[in-house]
């Protein structure tokens, strides 16, 4: 992918599932907390699911494109994996990414069955979600060989969010639906989807003269940034978190649940037993 | 043991085990979840002790051929270990892996135990296993002194699935029970099995050429191909796990428990004190 | 900031920290257990929720201070941070010492929050610290590529202290109100505060000769000095707490709750409610 | 301490204890496990706290004990520590060892308080001993430098025992009274005595020629010879836990507990609740 938009392709899917999650969670944990005031209606447990569903799917699509664009663009590998007349692998890194799709795209369908069936434990979306990421996380460890210094640590400095939200995923499946976990996994996924394109910037600037690979002080100040990003990522997270939580609140208050009688206690009921 | 065979064989172990583990867990969660429909045929309380039993016996033994195995094979120690002439030890490898079957078989001596009689806590049969596999981890980890680039490699990666499955095997000292935890010590068993697989066929080909054990693309290829082998892994077991899961809930469907009567209740009783 | 008062200065804020919230958690902890002799008088929830505030806000004040400080003191980068003339970065040390007040503040700013409006989920606070701490240390990593062998060392030995707090403040997350985590961090933030003096006195000596940064006894007898700064600040924090916990019940004692009448039964329910 | 009677001490003492505490954690669960029979009698709450009591004075007694005789030893430092007229520290070692035991008696201080009074909150008596691990670990880690690889070897396996010990210990703060937590934890001690006495015979062998400390095939074997201790310790620990179980039910069974009258039934109300 040695290229400016290679890194910056990426970058934006992380940035984008970045803030959809965070709003996605937001509106869960706002629902959740204002209950009383009938906000049942802007997402019900039926609702909840069909989001999921979508998202899944969306998720299990880009993918399959994925996949599928790695191996079949100009000069992909074509399914072709060894050269048998030069003896050596080629095209290893095309493949690689094609892997680490393959992982997202096990664990979005792993999530709309899931979610769509009775069959699975719900914990298990959590569960390859973090494997996923442990993936991801796992081949670009084993990826920087003989590289040069500002490469090797820019690449390392995004374990440090890939890691952390394999980790985070996995606590989840013992702490389902804890609001700090959830949006602590949507700050690093914010964090990876703009570091994706710092990274771009660094070693394939799109204009200015390149970056000296070598030089120590390159390295503290990317440190350094690496921080920014994730207070910039944090701040963008607790501002959407906010803004979601106030949208909800002012809509109940404005719109008191009067529609909501006897006809459906029933389903309400279902609604309250869920959650336990 | 340095030949195909001897890294095939306790693959194939591994494998099976896998497998066995994946429909035994996969089996009893269903039988949790289908209680109402009288589920408790197909795994009552004695029946799940009584497999247990067998199972643990059945790992003694193995471990135990596989000791004397490793001690009397055609140019093995005979419990010798130090040549006092030469004034060096030999045959390290043998007793190394005489260790780890001995972990093996303490684990499975303290699981027949526990649970064919109430002298002790539940929980330790998951103790030992986990420490069976640290130790297994532990040896390999000082096993790799001086061997080439990718042969410490492959063990390297090995030790990802070892060490995982004894954390997770720990984990369930707290949450027994927990399928998501079962289930993935299941897969990296799968995946430790197919991996010994994998670095028989490396290490020791036996067809074709040898493989160049200092080439970096080499390396990379082998650690695609470990994703690839957890991704297998996955998939068999969750494709067990919902052929299980369909089975068991057709067979409830087809034959109502009309036998289950009067009489049997204080079984019944019996089994939902369990569950507590 | 390679200077005695460079060190001395956060060595006193941490250690300023350290017995401020020894102090706080120990009376709350004691109001707590003492509930039935009416120890509320001494720290009732509201005064709790007022004290947070104010201690948030002096926090979020010195952060910005110390921000401003690291800009605009005499010799400081003004926010220049690149040099175009001689292409390379400039003032780096001050600009990660304000990246590192930055994230202090921010959870500063974020405690404000949780305890003065209703919005954010409560545990908000210790996740935003244990980032803080997180982020300290990791700058700190990354900070000693090149110094000679004590200076790495000594700075080593403070990220023990420096982690340590992130990944208890992580633990309170899931154990808000635990004393024994509460007292660790603390514990270990008085560690931090005199670790940073011991740093000051080893590297810039305000008297008597330098030290040898390269001999390896000084490194054992420095190890062997961190160990007793950590015995030094348990045995602080252990006798904060044992003082405040005897006052508190000694003045409970002397002044029974006679003033505590039925007028005061609903803000005491309140509390009660409050506490599960 | 380099001699072989300087690690078999240590070794004898961690050995004792080991075994003391496996014997008194098999007590307690016996008790707590057997209480419809009566079991109360073999070890009371009142009883408990009295052995927690005279195990920390001794502790405590033989911590002062060791500091003391690490100073004033026939070559010992006597309180001394700088070599002002040839510029460098003296006796780190003797020093090193006392600020071991420094710890083990903070830990056994802590006990004591811990259970002569209500002051402070029981789980600190594990978090101290914890430390205590942790500080041995953490000198033991920087103790290493400039060794010979057998050497360093025989001590970083000793690090896995004690920082085994330190997280066990940890996690105690939380799970207290988790029989399987407290075994394990006597198993790693009985482990570290054990190891202690290996050290001694491998570096200071009392009879026969001294080891190439820096043959490979050596550094093999006592990995191995590692693992053969863990098993040693587990069996020990194992056969002790059945005895003492198999003792107090058979004890029970023979002496009914006739004696326990109406007269006694406030006393086992409080043990109950004490229990919870």
């Amino acid at each position: 992918m040695g290229s400016f938009q290679g890194h910056a392709l990426p970058g934006c899917f992380f940035y984008v599932a970045g803030i959809w999650w965070t709003g996605k969670y937001s509106l869960w944990h706002a629902t959740r907390r204002n209950r009383s005031l009938g906000s049942t209606r802007f997402a019900s447990r039926a609702s909840q699911r069909r989001l999921e569903i979508i998202e899944s799917s969306v998720i299990l699509f880009f993918s399959f494109v994925g996949m599928l664009a790695e191996q079949f663009v100009a000069d992909g590998p074509r399914l072709h994996l060894y050269d048998f007349e030069e003896k050596h692998w080629k095209y290893l890194h095309n493949w690689q990414h094609a892997t680490m799709y393959l992982f997202f795209g096990l664990a979005a369908a792993v999530s709309l069955i899931t979610h769509s069936t009775e069959a699975a434990p719900p914990a298990l979306d959590r569960l390859m979600l973090g494997i996923a990421f442990f993936n991801e996380g796992f081949l670009f460890l084993y990826h920087l060989h003989g590289r040069s210094m500002l490469d090797v640590h820019v690449h390392q400095l995004l374990l440090y969010a890939v890691f952390g939200q394999a980790l985070i995923a996995f606590l989840e499946v013992f702490h389902r639906g804890n609001i700090i976990l959830e949006l602590l996994r949507c700050t690093l996924t914010l964090l990876q989807g703009s570091w994706f394109w710092e990274i771009g910037f660094v070693l394939y600037p799109p204009s200015g003269p390149a970056w000296d690979l070598k030089d120590h002080s390159n390295m503290m100040f990317i440190t350094m940034c690496y921080s920014w990003h994730l207070a910039f990522a944090l701040l963008v997270a607790g501002v959407l978190y906010c803004t979601v939580s106030c949208v909800v609140r002012s809509r109940l208050k404005r719109t008191p649940p009067v529609e909501m009688g006897l006809l459906k206690t029933r389903e309400r009921d279902a609604e309250s037993e869920d959650e336990i």
